[in-house]
């Protein structure tokens, strides 16, 4: 494909796109196609020879639309949402048309540069201590990672490094591995499945403590499974903390956990995936009291902030600990900026990164921070609307509402049916 | 930003890297920025109010321009290179514009099923034996994941799953926790900084067996290995063989790891992230016979097949060890069509997935087998006539030469300065 097919296809791709937006409101959102609608749509094998880009463009109505769930119908309203905005798609599509790969400052310096500079605007939007960020002059920062998946597990590891570092530096008879042998951590039992999954990953348990009746881990309960494990000789090594949680939105109290996690020395790490966006409003700012006692902070501008997926945002306080946890440095991947500039490979599980924070920056700057704000409190005068609406309504009760989260149920339901 | 706005700047952005690539040859490849130079251009704090898409644009110039290394002109010949094309870029542009989040099959079938039907294709492009395709309704399958360091980990971390099922089942004495802290995996000195990230991660130590003059490592040093661990009580569970190394393009032997890893239970991973993509040509297929012995197998079509940074394309023999190690379910995941459809979130670490099938299917369809092969030849060809090149000149020699990757270095170095 030369230069002119490709100005043909992008802008006819462009246009497929704007016309589906155009006609999503009328499109049914679930699809009703059966497990394996596709392979009888399409060959067994790969072509042989090359076929035009109109053949390809026209089996996306044929092929692929028929199974598309559409998520940014009006009337989606499965699990959380998932951002997007045209900034966010031609941010995307010039990322991959630069196509470098951000191993390094120097594999391409704007590509670290400009992720250094637009998780500074985010932290300071979300109302961050300045310890998180870049440009403090200290050890905290910013980076974009693929998912809070990807985030809860990296803490994980990082507050692993810290607390070996620390028993060491203490003279413990123990060896490194009895240390991680005994190592534990710590969420609420509504904490979204990607924190358990996290302990699965870094070889820590995974405690779930129970939540109030509200959904909130208290501190009390957490400090108490604390005091049980160190009876038991565990080490208390990670908290993760959820502002606004899976199943109704619920916020842990930092200002419960922060001052049981400095005491023990354990890393506290906050899990704000979705709700994190709405800091962007000063009114919610409160949710957040106590995050200067957190070690690393996470939420996804790919959930409610308008930037299409993948573009999780992370804080650390002290990037040290990842840094000691992923360094494996080789005679090709060294250059003569070391200790310049964020080298972000040692921050996450993969080499290779992705020109994420041009997406972030399209998004942050064609919308404005207040564009921003009228996005997320529209959001949330939507979900009161619709609370309102299931009130008047005698069949059903509301259980919670939080943010653009509605929780509902059939009135009448015994306490075991009761799932919001 | 409305529909309309939207087909202005995605078409203004499609004309922008169309003008890149017009003019990338005459690109300066290595930008002169020095660390920090962008935040000297951009402002401290997002904006308040948004800006045009056309200052946006006209940024990219002025301040993103500088800071890129072309990867994509004729002139750069650093590290690995990163596949791009025309069709992947849109292909990319698609995902991000129907912006679903393919977390189960019901999220959005077409997402699970066109990656199904694609990792076949591309499988049996390469000449994957049937146990590792999704079509030959065994327990095998191939999905894409973003990057080989994290394949190399989840592999190793269904290596350790199948290992303590294994010897649970032989009831043996040791527990679960014991088992884990005796466990060891193997790879060649030449292996890329992921493979030795993999056993940091996973918590497994990677042993880094010294490979021969050609950068092989030999059966033989591997057993001796293996013989020596398990006399002092360790247990070896994975060995990961380079079809490519990184510093010479080596290719190890599955011929003879194949038959000593089938006797020790050991889970052998091969990872070809550059070289797999040499196998759609059949003449390169015999660097990979034994692959039968494999229990996962793993190529980046991200590196030299076409289609543009994140396609890493793993295949295991079953599938049933990630997911088991990967299983966690929640109410709000669950879905009527269990088991029907891969659910691709147990086979990987985040929850969430882009439409990276997407890409592939453009590039494989667009380009066709013969396409993609005519490619790899000429990559080829270019480095058997570069390599001419350095022969015919005095100063300097070719150490190796191996697909597209040519060694070389200054007559008469010492030995310690020998760094191909």
């Amino acid at each position: 494909m030369d230069i002119g097919e490709f100005r043909e296809f992008g802008k006819a791709a462009v246009d497929y796109i704007a016309d589906y937006f155009e006609t999503i409101r009328d499109r049914q959102v679930m699809p009703d196609v059966k497990p394996g609608y596709l392979e009888d749509l399409i060959p067994k094998d790969a072509p042989n020879n090359g076929e035009s880009w109109q053949e390809v463009l026209q089996d996306l109505d044929r092929i692929i639309m028929p199974g598309i769930t559409h998520w940014h119908s009006p009337n989606f309203h499965a699990f959380y949402p998932s951002a997007n905005s045209f900034p966010g798609i031609v941010g995307e599509m010039l990322s991959a048309g630069f196509g470098c790969i951000g191993l390094s400052w120097i594999a391409s310096p704007a590509y670290t540069e400009l992720e250094v500079v637009t998780m500074n605007w985010l932290g300071k939007m979300i109302g961050l201590p300045e310890e998180f960020l870049n440009c403090s002059d200290g050890p905290g920062g910013g980076i974009i990672q693929g998912s809070a998946s990807e985030v809860t597990f990296i803490a994980l590891l990082a507050a692993k490094e810290r607390k070996v570092a620390e028993l060491k530096a203490q003279n413990t008879t123990l060896t490194e591995s009895e240390i991680k042998g005994k190592l534990i951590a710590y969420s609420s039992d509504q904490s979204n499945s990607s924190v358990e999954k996290a302990g699965l990953l870094g070889s820590m348990p995974m405690r779930l403590l129970p939540a109030d009746e509200n959904g909130i881990l208290r501190g009390t309960v957490l400090a108490k499974a604390i005091e049980e494990d160190k009876r038991k000789g565990l080490i208390p090594c990670y908290v993760v903390a959820n502002l606004g949680t899976t199943p109704t939105c619920a916020f842990d109290s930092l200002e419960e956990f922060g001052p049981i996690c400095q005491k023990e020395g354990i890393w506290l790490h906050v899990d704000a995936a979705y709700a994190g966006t709405a800091f962007v409003c000063p009114e919610y700012r409160y949710l957040c009291r106590g995050v200067e006692y957190a070690d690393s902070f996470n939420f996804n501008p790919h959930k409610w902030m308008l930037v299409n997926f993948d573009c999780s945002a992370m804080w650390v306080k002290n990037a040290k600990y990842l840094v000691e946890a992923f360094n494996v440095e080789r005679i090709y991947l060294e250059d003569a900026h070391k200790g310049m500039a964020p080298e972000y490979r040692h921050w996450q599980i993969a080499l290779g990164r992705r020109f994420r924070a041009l997406k972030l920056w399209f998004v942050m700057r064609i919308y404005g921070v207040e564009g921003i704000q009228k996005h997320v409190r529209h959001h949330i005068s939507l979900a009161k609307h619709f609370s309102e609406l299931v009130g008047k309504d005698n069949r059903f009760e509301v259980c919670s509402l939080s943010m653009g989260l509605v929780c509902f149920r059939l009135k009448g339901m015994t306490h075991s049916q009761k799932h919001c």
